[in-house]
């Protein structure tokens, strides 16, 4: 039970789209991930996708638009939406999602998500 | 579905521990608070608190030790954990809990939390 430094923990890597996991709240992972480049598209089924822009930029497109996400700012994904993440520069980011729930929606594709 | 900027939230009022719920998470409620001078002890019996600290410096107080959190460093009390968060001069959390969990763990003395 102790404070967690996010800086910190993302200075423990490198890669990008590799979520690592630095606390856990009730049933949820807290994790920390670099974004560069685009993710595939995808949605979870049964759980809203929260993330929080730590630095840089992220672009999170959904079916019929596009939304810029800068430092400081909050986009939650409510659950069955199909959304991809991308980011042209490096994109440091805070993100929720239930224990055990696959980064891709899909467990086949999905990041390992170490703790660390 | 749109980013939620925290700081033109926080902009919004000026109140301490006066949470506004400004996104939802799942069950759980996002809320930016403004924090200065001293919380009461309390705790939660059935869920973790989830703080992250945007701007300003809070101490977590615990029963037996106390924990300095600033900026960019995140603070989750565990369930059922007494604590007590303060700050000497005002600072920025984020925070998140259940839906109609009083802050204060108590009905009858928990803030409101308007949505923003």
């Amino acid at each position: 039970m102790k404070p967690v430094n996010l800086a910190e923990k993302l200075a423990q890597f490198t890669t990008h789209w590799d979520p690592h996991v630095i606390a856990d709240y009730n049933d949820n992972e807290v994790m920390v991930v670099r974004f560069q480049g685009e993710f595939p598209f995808h949605l979870h089924e049964s759980t809203d996708d929260f993330f929080l822009v730590l630095e840089g930029e992220m672009i999170m497109d959904l079916e019929d638009s596009s939304h810029p996400v800068g430092p400081g700012e909050l986009f939650i994904v409510p659950r069955g939406v199909t959304h991809r993440p991308r980011a042209e520069a490096e994109c440091k980011v805070l993100l929720i999602e239930p224990k055990g729930e696959p980064n891709t929606g899909d467990a086949a594709t999905a990041a390992a998500k170490p703790r660390i």
